[in-house]
């Protein structure tokens, strides 16, 4: 009988950890792991299946294997607000000492009050005239080493930890199965490509030269027999809207087969990526999570937001083209790496 | 006797395959054999060992060792004019017809009839005329049409084949073999992305992600329900002198560790790349070869040229920073691939 129990117990501990080990073989093997099960997942899969089999009429050369991604709200969170201008108000702060005149003059008052509401009844001039504050005026070697300290110390009001650690794993795993499969992923974003470029390889695995976006001027100088860049305080371009596919084809030079993003500034690049021939692959993400992350806009029976704004038209246009709307809440198992 | 001469003849013949079949593998273990042996050569050489070495101090990582090649009179002629230059006024011919003015006002009437002195007299205002009036007005994919149909139809006027047969076989060598090393390469050049674009890949194996130019705008528009980017007649950025550190940062966001040139044009390029801590690589290909290729400048006792200046003070600076100078005559043993 003993031996009886003896087998048994042996019988239900290898049962065990053959299930463990399995479970753990079958997440290894899911390159989707925090995706729910379903037609959003079975997209990307179905895609990537298509385009790198030689077999198939859909087939890409892997150098023609382009995808890329917005990342204010397609990447990282884009609220409470976008993290480039959490990091513009922090540095009009660090700054103030040296500008005592900003104590009195708009769009710097409202920063130094904490006065959101003049802040945002200074509009976009306003938000020009922070950015170039905040952003020019040094050498693009002090910048990188501004912005790289401001990640390290700064936190995201909500989540408490480093806006860095704020990745959407999805969307991680999106990006490493793609370049797994031969892609090259790029990020086409409206944010400052000298703000993004200190982290992206960090946190996306993607190098400074996959960093498309803004930019501002910058003047070659040599200053005490070094050559250096100097910022400007002048816009050069603005990637956004009918902006990305303009900086898509200037810095890339390839139309994406690929593209994901979240917001109505993502439109032209979702458009242009789909006009091209053979199987493409269109992606919004959704934000109707506000219990894990945000839940806003029109399509949610919810106010829209300036920092990602996703009008019913954009629910349409993806409707009527086939992008696929990626819901947060139904298709994400976690939205952050723990949680 | 008679079997004697056959061992003979019979060992010749093995001595002489041998030494033939000897040559041949050192030849093809030989990367940069079209270069003669000599202090150029060993320069390459060493730059390559030290920094791919992992037990050497100089070693570099993979991600960052970006070499930058300018392209005209650098992979390629610049003379008797710029490639870009003699496609302009082949477009300015071509497009005529339609544009009867151009018979009486300049810099058209110049162009057409073949009057250089008149072309050289509207200056630079003039050159930018002419090809706002030859690269824009229509789409990047009617453009990429245009300059695939010329590449495949224009002669150079002295060698008399496509301008793509003319890259300097001795720097396709040193493309290869930095690559081979691990290295990116990149063109940063002042010619227009769009116009190098779509011969890169073939011709010097550099995809289009990897070509930084000048730019003009482009504008995205929904023509027939069908996205387009137009080329306006626009200026967005001169990628010489001093805006080719300006390029290389707004486009790769990394500091070369290699950068070669052969002109005025380059200087701020080898500067910026040479600021850089560790061991780096600056080479100027100098153009002193007539017979084979052009010889021009004041360092060869010579007048110097629009295309590709290359004066006393550059040598000068090259000699100070010790940037090797490429003379084309000494250190190439053939121009192009076959002579």
């Amino acid at each position: 009988m003993r031996s009886h129990i003896r087998t048994l117990l042996v019988s239900v501990l290898a049962l065990a950890v053959s299930l463990v080990f399995g479970t753990l073989v079958l997440a290894q093997n899911d390159p989707l792991s925090s995706w729910n099960d379903g037609p959003t997942k079975e997209a990307v899969v179905a895609f990537v299946q298509q385009v790198t089999d030689r077999s198939s009429p859909q087939f890409v050369p892997p150098a023609e294997r382009i995808a890329t991604f917005d990342n204010d709200g397609t990447l990282w969170p884009s609220h409470p607000m976008y993290t480039q201008l959490a990091f513009a108000l922090d540095r009009i702060k660090a700054l103030a000492p040296k500008h005592p005149e900003w104590k009195t003059k708009q769009p710097f008052k409202a920063v130094l009050d904490n006065d959101l509401k003049a802040l945002a009844a200074a509009g976009e001039k306003g938000m020009v005239e922070l950015v170039m504050a905040s952003h020019a005026g040094m050498s693009t070697a002090q910048f990188e080493a501004i912005v790289t300290d401001w990640l390290e110390k700064a936190r995201h009001p909500r989540f408490k930890r480093r806006y860095t650690e704020l990745a959407y794993q999805p969307m991680l795993e999106i990006l490493a199965y793609l370049r797994e499969n031969g892609f090259k992923t790029y990020i086409v974003s409206g944010g400052g490509v000298e703000f993004m470029r200190p982290m992206t390889e960090q946190v996306y695995g993607i190098p400074p030269e996959q960093v498309v976006g803004s930019t501002i001027e910058t003047k070659y100088e040599v200053k005490d027999g070094q050559p250096v860049l100097m910022r400007l305080p002048k816009i050069d371009f603005i990637d956004d809207k009918a902006g990305k596919p303009v900086g898509i084809n200037k810095f890339i030079g390839r139309r994406p087969i690929a593209a994901f993003g979240n917001s109505a500034g993502d439109r032209q690049m979702l458009e242009w990526t789909g006009a091209g021939s053979g199987s493409r692959l269109m992606m919004l993400v959704f934000h109707d999570d506000a219990e894990r992350e945000y839940a806003y806009g029109p399509a949610n029976g919810l106010p829209d937001t300036h920092f990602g704004t996703f009008p019913q038209a954009l629910m349409d246009e993806a409707k009527k083209k086939g992008w696929v709307v990626i819901s947060m809440k139904n298709d994400w198992k976690r939205i952050f790496s723990d949680k």
